[in-house]
């Protein structure tokens, strides 16, 4: 459906409206896409400088993972193949233990089924461009949000590059602003808007595994050139910290360290240059030779906080609504921030077409549908970090995942556990979190009927034999 | 230890600090006085005019509970005697029924306890006069904060009669700036600090009981020239929503009415004027003859919201710290907002007294200390407005109220019920609510043993007669 532009048969409809996305990040540029393939006359605003000039700059992790949800999002406007075509697929997970020894974990029993390592600024890029091609979509970077007047509704902003003030009215605001939204800071101040802001003790650092042939002193690799197996999410899981590595399409993987604030495995206990390699060897010894600009790169990296945001209602009438990170800042440890975000473009998109012209309506929808499964989400982020960092490694945690795929295998309709429910369907999360409840329940309680029949089959058989 | 004005002993000390207080409520204007007499230079700025000169302005609810921890606060400052002056004790729980029907339940099987109704507004103008009486207090109305450098630390405020800015420089700020803090916006900003706002579904209104001889074809007073019991905290409890009455020392009663917003017995359901008187006679027959001004006091009246505020950490370095409603707002069911800021109050001069000059080391005691007993009664507060609007009125929440307060009069050292607790003691808020769970558990095994006892009593004598 990409590619309207020159074209705006919507223009002239009743039902068109003037919208103003604050935001260039990945949720306003795909909104974008999709609002101006519906004929509305759609204007982005970001704070940062145009990633196509002056290159991409920040955002909070080099490389995502894409999964069922946010490629549907992306189907729907028919980006999907462009975006896959730059990600490198993972089918498991790769356990490294200290001693070096590797546990392979596929992800589900569907060899179809792949979470896709995506490069952030490059996706960015791609999202800004299809957007770009529409007549009915104007770009303004530079441009900081500093206040919404939710009744005309306007926003503020200023003009970085020339320090001037600029104010845009349209029909409608949509705050996909990210985590610290300036959008969202404007509703809190409204009577009777809940907001939560929930930080980690843990922090993370992004680190670099270069590409085989940059590594000094590799043997070679069996990998295609990938220091490491590309088709894999490495988890180096350490109980109460962990770091992980995804591939990039460069053959060099990003590590990611999630490691406490403080504390004998935290970021405070290394304090000087000398300690990185040695706390390194101490915890991921097979990471070490494959990293050769680990002291310079762990220094130059900032060490990044970990916040949780919940706030409703996310809309204010039929003037302004938020998504994304905006609505629902979460953890990244279910791998679902970018595809929630991507998610909500899609209901939004799908509400609007559905209610379009009662705006009003579309928006307190798509807020009442979205906000539990947002809550959900973000509950199972942060499980999964425990999951990731304590329970990955352990031989009970082991058979209950190959029990449960064992048992997807034999009931694909019946039986999906929940890492795929949530990250190969389209499910809605809060319906996925209470489904896998009930297949737990389900376990349980066949786990226990098969102890009795094991039982009544002993006590028979000792009757029997005499 | 009021009237140190004039002699400033502390002034040439070592340890004496500037301090700004941001906020000259409740708390704001208690604290002046306490670090007064410490012998520290106190600048208290408020947004309101000078309400000796202006009349007092707003603030949440008319009169207040003033309780043991609030009591204690005041004595350490030389107060309590003045405010207990002003105040009308309320010994116990007047519950009334739709069919008019009272009950009485005293708070305690100890005569002498009682909690207080205090006026707000006078309590804040007697907290201003003693604050002004010191030399190094100095009082700056309509000045409305707008920002704080927190590292200098300095607050930017607008003076509001001539719209000018000044700036104020501290050693230390205390945001004393209630439930909407300015100073704890700044603090929000910063990486890694938690915080959230939560609503409650219901909203208040206040209304109002004028004296008995104001109430045209009142029959006469039992009570003193009040229309109720002036001794007793009155509730209306109707299950999902209730009224309560607090006596005023000028014979009236102040009412106030916590319903939802929505629904058949919420705020949306009365749409005219009309439906007013109605919807009282359903719910509320009893007081409708003492309410006169029922339909006017209605309209005339806004409906408020009830916000439960939490955040950490409530301090910067040794620069800025938070305290009452800014650091943790809470739902007023348990009566204990003021006396909780109040508390914070009494808690942060001692360790200020304890730890001065290592000011850091005294705002950081504060915070790990106030932080889990400010949780702690955010919790009961919020779970004692159900029992308030729902079990009050209950035959078997009555016989555990009496069995605890039996149990508080046979061993008033061992079991103390956390009503008392919270009310009538000290103890950290965290604490009384473990020593309740606690004594619960006893109570239930208690229970289960005298069952036992009275089974085998049972089979004993059934053997012994059969």
């Amino acid at each position: 459906m990409i590619g309207r532009a020159g074209t705006l048969p919507g223009m002239a409809d009743e039902s068109t409206r003037r919208i103003a996305i604050v935001g260039a990040g990945l949720a306003g540029s795909l909104m974008a896409v999709s609002l101006a393939q519906m004929g509305h006359a759609v204007t982005v605003y970001e704070r940062r400088p145009d990633p196509r000039e002056h290159g991409f700059q920040g955002g909070r992790s080099i490389n995502l993972a894409l999964s069922t949800r946010g490629i549907t999002a992306l189907e729907r406007v028919g980006l999907a193949e462009t975006v896959l075509d730059q990600a490198i697929p993972m089918r498991g997970r790769m356990v490294h233990k200290v001693d070096g020894e590797l546990t392979y974990q596929p992800y589900s029993s569907n060899a179809d089924d792949a979470i896709n390592s995506v490069d952030r600024g490059r996706l960015n890029l791609t999202l800004l461009d299809a957007a770009d091609q529409f007549d009915n979509v104007a770009l303004r970077f530079g441009h900081r949000c500093l206040n919404v007047d939710l009744d005309r509704p306007a926003v503020a902003f200023e003009n970085v590059e020339n320090e001037s003030f600029v104010e845009a009215e349209a029909d409608l605001i949509i705050g996909a602003d990210g985590a610290f939204s300036a959008v969202r800071r404007r509703l809190q101040l409204l009577d009777r808007f809940n907001y939560s802001q929930h930080y980690l003790e843990h922090g993370y650092k992004e680190l670099t595994i270069p590409p085989a042939d940059e590594i000094p002193g590799f043997a070679g690799s069996d990998h295609d050139g990938y220091a490491l197996d590309p088709n894999a999410l490495h988890i180096w899981p350490r109980g109460g910290f962990m770091m992980i590595a995804l591939p990039n399409q460069d053959r060099s993987f990003t590590c990611t360290c999630f490691w406490p604030y403080r504390g004998p495995t935290g970021f405070d206990s290394i304090e000087t240059r000398e300690q990185i390699v040695p706390f390194f060897e101490r915890h991921f010894p097979d990471a070490v030779p494959l990293m050769p600009t680990l002291e310079a790169d762990y220094q130059a990296n900032p060490t990044s906080s970990l916040v949780t945001v919940r706030c409703f209602p996310w809309h204010y009438e039929d003037k302004v609504v938020l998504i994304g990170d905006a609505a629902h800042a979460i953890v990244p440890f279910y791998g679902q921030g970018m595809n929630a975000a991507f998610e909500d473009c899609r209901i939004l998109s799908e509400y609007i077409d559905e209610l379009a012209p009662n705006w009003h309506g579309a928006l307190e929808t798509f807020t009442m549908h979205r906000k539990s499964n947002a809550d959900a989400i973000a509950d199972l982020a942060m499980d999964n970090f425990i999951e990731m960092r304590d329970k990955v490694g352990s031989k009970t945690f082991l058979l209950r995942k190959k029990v449960d795929q064992a048992l997807h295998r034999i009931m694909p309709k019946t039986f999906t556990p929940l890492y795929n429910l949530i990250t190969f369907t389209n499910t809605p999360y809060h319906e996925a979190r209470q489904r896998a409840a009930a297949q737990d329940r389900l376990i349980i309680s066949a786990g226990i009927a098969l102890l009795v029949i094991i039982l009544i089959a002993w006590l028979l058989l000792g009757f029997w034999l005499g």
